[in-house]
């Protein structure tokens, strides 16, 4: 596409070994289903045979959930100027309800396009845009209203299932039943399941026609939690290859969907690189760019400005929209008292438009178009929470419910269109204070999936606000929260670094994983079975590799107890041998099994005698490793 | 004391200086009580003034609790071979109801004292040990139940209170009301409450008469959450010298009790250095030294030797022992089918010693000569939970719960003998399941205070491990937990380093900050309060020094705006200058008090020419710093 020299391509064309190199003791494996187009992937972690002085017992292979893509295949050979194969691009075409364009319909699309000075940091293959015919939809509520069950459908319902059957047979189930406060988990997911939901409104499949390259997920708090991870450089930081980086980085370590929350420069070109390469959903706040178009005068703003951007990113790809319209211009007052006034961008961004025009928001007044525009590509509104609280002090206030009221009026309308939708939730909310936050977005928003950022539950931690904020996501997820959107420990203090990206995420999977053990996800507690009968029988590679952060689970073993040999280690490097609890443990099995009883019989057994063979059996503590 | 020369003493008369260094912003101050040797000590951090266009707005300083007894102290000189100051010697004196021993009651005691081989590690000025006289008790219990205030006793209310006056004038104290779940938490802790709270077992005060240095503190349901950090060599690495000062690294980030739980060379040793230097009560584990004693052979164990571990620790001045004595015989049965067997290490040597006599628990056996010794040196009790569970599979089983409820059973028996009483809990538990288990305790163990160890809320997160427990800590914090045992990142994996410490430290003071809000302690939200405010005024510094680690604050602030300017900056590092919501937030405010308005007067006009003014105004986002 461009002859001119491009050092970006060169610098983009490779990612780093780092975010890419195989996740230990796992391979890429693919659940084919009713069709052979419908290949699931998920990572299989291999495990060891349990040793025992009575045999080998053999563990079978273990499926996670796996957002990760292509990239830690081995057999995929990385291009990110080619982007990703367009694996949904025929299911698209079949339905015959959208056509190609000829050109871009964004007229600041096409200046792009055209601006020699953008060659360099510009997308080399960019593709022609999609949009439905006249008169179509092609959302996927639409479809679900309909009955239709798409092979997206199919694909979410094998995902969520990770491999169910299978851990069956391995007896892995053994499961507390949940606390759902009302959800509808069922105990296998079924393609008409996911349709259902999406029909119901109560979940999401946030697909854009124009990024076929995704694969397909699922939002709704019938499903797994899922978590959001924020990208995007702003005016002090960060360039394209890093952006397109952190966001392969953030896919690896178990990242649902990504926000580009770019402000700085070539927020299009970023946002384009981003998309092509990204098997997960992408996010936006539109306003962020339309506010760029205008010099960041935010009183300078227009529907038609902020029309022709939702355009524009719509048909590069973009799968939701964070769209701010319930902060409404009689709602601004409410913040007045507050601590910490508005902290949401696009909401003080909103607040300051209807306060120097004293009108009402474009984005309220025109949510109708703005529909109209969603359903054409299929982009989901994720309603933002512009009035969040800021602090403790202002949770739960009453401009935080009267624009929580708002979004559900206007989810009432996105649904009329068949517009897929889910709610942005706070912020800052004490412990006591976050079940009034669930209930009331399920009661007022109709079930649609609500998308909270924590909460904190604290502010006196900077510098650690993704644990202050993961015990409000847990929380909350298990109240009913759809997806958790990530907190890193720069949070409220800088820019997240690689490191702060992988802590935030990483915490924020165990937050969601937490969540779904206490609301009885079926598939959630059989990891946690695999990983605890892991550690107890001293399979430590198998227990590492269950983990959700393999590599640092071994690095910080090995920091006590480097050598290789200790990973066969019969004791815990906590304790040392002669203390190991579990070690103890066994013994007291093994003796038991030893003598031909199931150990609860031989403990039953009053028999002084068994007393005596066990100490005369010796039974050490310590095993020679 | 000892004329060898000692490299110990060279390498330990020194704290390093990352331990003892000023915490950044902050100054250490006493708050006086009814007489002068009452002296409070807290932290008091200073704040800048409010920049305004009005005038200058001045912020009180604001007193945080402080556990980092005189080390942070400028003007106190440490030397760690000398101790600290015995503060309450004086109290414990004119009570007159303990008396100095001429020697060590325990013959291994006398015996270590006189090895000259063990001069080099000897703690060169040992006191001299004290008892109560025959036939008294010295407990606080004993001392509340009798109506008695003791010195201990007021200056825990002062220092529970926060200086919650003086918050009180600052109009810092907006505070949600709390949801206690039956808890009786007052608006003031009056030194009349916390005897009263004694008296009724529903809080400990762990100080032993043998350890005048410590600084008293309180556990209890109705005060402030607290939280344990546990150090302690073991078998595979750690020295004496290291030890000491992790115990003053843990204080300095917020350790309220310090467990030492050493199981490695020159335990007895070890601890003597520790508790000369704690100013915060120290617990064990006296099994363990036990067991050390019989070269590690659980079935060696003896009552006569465990009892003379009791009477050895007890007058070096531990101030509370962990005592599994509910691991009886009858319960061990119960673990057999589960995931992770018996998890904790007291807990597996007690089954291992009954299952290898076959014979009942000699701890619980001999409950009631444990209590004489406990109450003759006011030693606390922290009924220990050897069959907590240790994975999610095997959460609130019957083993878990047969041994609770034996542990309700035995506090009625420690509290027939005024002994103070805690109790600890699990563990690994689901969200959904956490409450159950406090529910239990306070209705089998009548309220005496919960101590429990975590929980954490997954197991698959090796390497995170201080963040699955957090969530679990927090939550059950607010149900009515007492004092939260921290678990490190290391967890499962190795021993903790100093990074691992403070980071397990920090990630608890965070999850007993969240229960104390949500529980609605008085004085717990106005420091959320105070620091949200710093937030939202740009007071860069003032944000990070109200925090928990506001090293790691500032650190994480200059990574992405390294100059000191722009500690001033009136932008936040995370969205640059244009995006800034708090800065948006603040010229509305600006601009309704220039036009002389309340600023939710001033937005509820309607008036279209204050709009245009507003904009005419200019408020640009950006002011530079």
């Amino acid at each position: 596409m461009n002859a001119v020299p491009n050092p970006l391509l060169a610098e983009a064309a490779e990612l780093s070994e780092s975010v890419t190199r195989p996740i230990p003791g796992s391979r890429k494996i693919h659940v084919e289903g009713s069709r052979p187009d419908i290949r699931v992937p998920m990572r299989e972690v291999v495990l060891e045979d349990t040793p025992s002085t009575f045999g080998v017992e053999k563990n079978a292979p273990f499926a996670v959930y796996d957002t990760s893509g292509p990239y830690t295949d081995p057999d995929y050979r990385v291009d990110l100027a080619a982007g990703l194969p367009a694996l949904r691009a025929a299911w698209i075409a079949a339905r015959g309800d959208s056509e190609p364009l000829a050109e871009f319909s964004s007229p600041f699309t096409r200046r792009h396009a055209g601006a020699h000075q953008l060659d360099h940091v510009r997308f080399p293959n960019v593709p022609k845009p999609r949009r439905a015919k006249a008169g179509r939809n092609i959302t996927q509520m639409h479809y679900a209203k309909q009955g239709i069950i798409t092979p997206e459908m199919e694909y979410i319902a094998i995902r969520e299932n990770q491999n169910l059957d299978r851990i069956r047979e391995q007896h892995l189930l053994k499961q507390h039943p949940g606390e759902s406060f009302g959800a509808s988990l069922p105990k296998l997911i079924t393609p008409e399941f996911v349709r259902d939901e999406v029909a119901r409104g109560r979940a999401i499949i946030p697909n854009n026609i124009n990024h076929p390259e995704s694969e397909p997920m699922i939002i709704g708090r019938n499903f797994l939690v899922k978590i959001n991870a924020n990208i995007g450089n702003s005016a002090l930081s960060s360039s394209i290859a890093e952006e397109v980086e952190k966001m392969v980085w953030s896919i690896r370590w178990g990242g649902d969907t990504v926000m580009d929350l770019s402000t700085g420069k070539h927020i299009h070109e970023t946002r384009e690189w981003i998309i092509r390469n990204s098997p997960v959903p992408i996010g936006t706040v539109p306003i962020y760019q339309a506010l760029e178009k205008v010099g960041g005068v935010a009183e300078d703003l227009t529907w038609e400005l902020y029309r022709d951007t939702l355009i524009e990113q719509a048909e590069q790809g973009v799968d939701y929209f964070t769209i701010h319209a319930g902060v409404r211009l009689p709602f601004i007052h409410l913040t007045a008292k507050r601590v910490t006034g508005i902290v949401s961008r696009g909401g003080s961004i909103m607040a300051k438009w209807c306060l120097s025009h004293h009108k009402e928001s474009f984005l309220y007044e025109r949510f109708e178009e703005i529909c109209e525009i969603m359903k054409a590509y299929d982009v989901s509104f994720s309603l933002g929470d512009g009035l969040r609280p800021g602090s403790i002090a202002d949770a739960n206030d009453a401009a935080q419910f009267a624009e929580l009221d708002t979004l559900g009026e206007l989810t009432q309308i996105a649904w009329k269109h068949d517009v897929q939708t889910m709610i942005e939730g706070p912020g800052h909310v004490p412990m006591h204070l976050i079940k009034e936050n669930m209930e009331r977005q399920l009661e007022k928003c109709g079930e649609a999936p609500f998308y909270t950022l924590g909460p904190l539950t604290t502010d006196i931690a900077p510098g650690y606000d993704h644990i202050t904020s993961a015990i409000g996501a847990a929380m909350i997820g298990w109240y009913g929260t759809a997806m958790l959107c990530y907190v890193t420990p720069k949070e409220h203090l800088g820019l997240p670094n690689k490191q702060d990206v992988r802590d935030g995420i990483v915490t924020y999977k165990i937050a969601a994983h937490a969540a779904d053990l206490a609301k009885g996800h079926p598939a959630a507690q059989a990891r946690d079975n695999a990983l605890s009968k892991a550690r107890f029988e001293f399979r430590w590679a198998d227990q590492f590799n269950l983990g959700l952060d393999p590599e640092k689970a071994k690095e910080f073993h090995d920091e006590t107890l480097p050598k290789e040999a200790h990973k066969t280690a019969h004791f815990c490097s906590m304790c040392g041998p002669k203390f190991c609890s579990m070690k103890i443990t066994q013994d007291v099995r093994d003796y038991a099994k030893e003598h031909g009883l199931e150990a609860d019989a031989a403990l039953n057994e009053g028999m002084a005698e068994k007393a005596a063979e066990f100490r005369k059996s010796g039974a050490d503590v310590y095993r020679p490793a």
